[in-house]
């Protein structure tokens, strides 16, 4: 497998890259017609391929040989959040995330809130270059911001955790949750969720959660929720 | 115990605060005599304050009170690293370590690393910063940057373990540590550790581990490696 790994969805049908990975290829890289490369479609695939036809904009390549390399886990991970009003920190859990292994980020609008409105597509990049640079060939889902309400009422097939930090009765994860279990994970924002948001929750099933002795920040929470999994599924 | 905490390690014997936490006093938060605040000494103890002479490079406090803070884990973390060549990358490692516990950091000059130098200051603020923001009153230890050779000969009481991504034998550290037992973990450089520094570190008894499955960045292996053991420590 070659060290640059370009992402393109849609390589299988249309053997190209796209436009922002062609430019990288050629511009950047100044691969020439005939260089090997090494592309992911993000859905489990690896493919060697050859440069056919150098564009700035498509670079046309043949499929040399198709390589499955599915996610190392076998259940399904997912943490919705409250996105931190200083961005950075949340890109960073996102890149961090990707790197460890999830499947599924959705941020949350909730009650306290500090940040409204949140723009996906820097997420999305960030998490496309973990997944390349950590070798992988799965691509986590990046979700559009939803509304805490909305969200808590979809179903989901596991274990459902809602972290907080009112003093009542919660389990700490390590102790809650157990191996091969799929799991969605909600971590509240730096004012934490609002009771009501948490007592809804826990009537639609959420188990309340704690994340260890220590305050966390948000982007903290969030990493040591899904590392805990991880770390749990991968016990002797 | 007030909102804003400040750090005085020699709080108990001077009954002041650092110049730059009494700037902070008293310039930023523009703090008066008679006003209550919070003083960490970083070993562990909690001081409830009042300001008795608000001056920008040395406040005068009197002590009305010392609450007992010890560190929220029964045993020894250390983690030994090879800094980033992109500096935030490591100071975010030391942050996070801190906020989800750890007891000493050590940075390491290796065969392979790309960064030969690194001033501890900002590592130290970092760590006071982190320690103050999740409300602890143990402050890890930073130590100065040390050459891997002379470190390893060291003794340490506990297990030791160095990560590496060559493909001998290792065991996963989820399964090769132990609830309850110090450790000291080895994390290489980008390149990694050399296979010679590797042979070294096991002659002298450390264990190879994985960190699972996926290629981690420095840091974020650094960090997984802390919170694995946080994790194994608090199961059921």
């Amino acid at each position: 497998m070659a060290d640059t790994i370009f992402y393109s969805p849609d390589i299988k049908h249309t053997h190209q890259l796209p436009e922002q990975e062609s430019q990288h290829c050629v511009k950047v890289l100044r691969m020439k017609e005939g260089d090997k490369l090494t592309v992911t479609d993000g859905k489990g695939f690896f493919y060697d391929c050859t440069l056919i036809q150098a564009h700035h904009k498509h670079c046309v390549l043949s499929i040399d040989k198709e390589i499955s390399q599915p996610k190392s886990w076998n259940f399904n991970l997912q943490i919705a959040f409250a996105p931190t009003k200083n961005i950075d920190r949340i890109e960073w859990f996102a890149e961090k995330a990707t790197e460890i292994g999830i499947d599924r980020l959705t941020p949350l609008l909730c009650r306290f809130s500090e940040r409204k409105e949140l723009k996906t597509e820097r997420l999305e990049k960030i998490v496309v270059s973990a997944m390349k640079q950590s070798q992988q060939a799965v691509k986590p889902i990046v979700d559009e911001m939803m509304a805490f309400d909305r969200f808590i009422e979809q179903p989901f097939d596991g274990r459902k955790f809602i972290a907080h930090c009112y003093p009542i009765l919660k389990r700490p994860l390590t102790k809650a949750y157990n191996k091969g279990e799929n799991t969605l994970i909600l971590i509240g924002p730096e004012g934490d969720f609002s009771e009501e948001e948490v007592q809804k929750a826990v009537n639609l099933g959420y188990e309340p959660i704690s994340l260890g002795e220590n305050r966390l920040r948000t982007e903290t929470a969030c990493l040591a929720a899904a590392h805990t999994i991880h770390v749990i599924n991968n016990l002797k």
